[in-house]
């Protein structure tokens, strides 16, 4: 079976976004500072077509991790500032651009069906439920991974429901004070082969669930 | 101002202990295992009167904490298992045996008033309070530092105090699920000039608050 990672930055105090997020803000106050680690790193820059940036262990960590990365699932909030029905929406081919960062098929877990979306090499296709969204994912990764991305709604389903294989979180050294947790109601999971790393930046912790 | 500083271990979903704790077992189902990185090192066996153990980073780390240490302040529950009132208890020296690995003096917070109890170099005093412990816990740290300790009543009420002024914490790589969780109702504590280290059995993140 096709194995599925969950891969997110969270505070120390465990969340994943700040309070009053909201889709057009969806990492909410002070969450953008959750991601400062990842935008100085050469990695980050290169899949966003910028020059530049770090090329340190936690660039090289992001390189493995995309290099391994055959599909991704994330959230419709992660995909679109927008609110739906798509028809109407301003926002309706998400914030990422024309050129979007992501390099494979990416499936968008949403109730607001629409046709595929395809941006450069990127095609965005939208799924009622993250069950079907992981599954189709799967059938999309080829010898790779499934990557979900978040945010914390679909993160919190994948883990609910048992369908993560391996995590790779991501410690930012920030408190957020409130906001949306990760780790809410998903039991004392079974983290076995942790690898722990850390960098001036960042801590960052692996292992299969 | 006597400095204060805050030391102690959170799981990956931010508990300080598992569910179910008690005054008998305080840290919870599974929560032993927080611990499971100080248990191997030398600085811990040493402070505990046991040979052996890793002369790692882990264990230095320790070390320099213990010697920038003056006095301890701790929650009831971390002091004893004892329910108390103390003249009726069984465990009413604590749990820390004859030799109490402190080698410091111990402010215990504390409803129920007894005598100062002294047991090797070690003198616990018992306050009616965190900010009082706390107060005369700076009276007797002469050059060094307050050390607090826990549990996770403490530490919170510490911190929602503004009492603390530097942070030690750290993660292992564990799920607990449920339990104590440390940063509840804490706010956006604004930690300055971070510092992040790891081994493979745990991270830490100091810095000022």
């Amino acid at each position: 079976m096709t194995q599925v990672l969950l891969e997110i930055t969270m505070s120390l105090d465990g969340y994943v976004a700040g309070p009053d997020a909201t889709l057009e803000d969806p990492l909410g106050v002070g969450g953008m500072a959750l991601h400062d680690w990842v935008f100085r790193i050469a990695a980050w820059r290169d899949a966003h077509g910028l020059e530049g940036g770090e090329e340190d262990a936690d660039s090289e960590l992001m390189r493995t991790t995309t290099a391994r990365t055959g599909s991704v699932v994330m959230g419709r909030k992660m995909f679109s500032g927008g609110e739906g029905p798509w028809e109407d929406d301003p926002n309706a081919n998400g914030w990422w651009g024309d050129e979007p960062p992501f390099h494979a098929p990416v499936f968008v877990v949403t109730h607001h069906p629409r046709e595929p979306l395809v941006l450069s090499d990127t095609t965005f296709t939208f799924v009622d439920g993250v069950e079907a969204a992981v599954q189709q994912a799967q059938a999309a990764a080829g010898e790779r991974v499934v990557h979900v991305s978040g945010g914390a709604d679909v993160a919190q389903q994948c883990l609910r429901a048992g369908l993560v294989d391996e995590l790779l979180l991501h410690i930012a050294p920030i408190f957020l004070g409130s906001g949306r947790r990760l780790f809410e109601d998903t039991g004392a999971l079974p983290l076995a082969d942790a690898r722990i790393t850390s960098s001036p930046f960042v801590t960052h912790v692996a292992g299969r669930l």
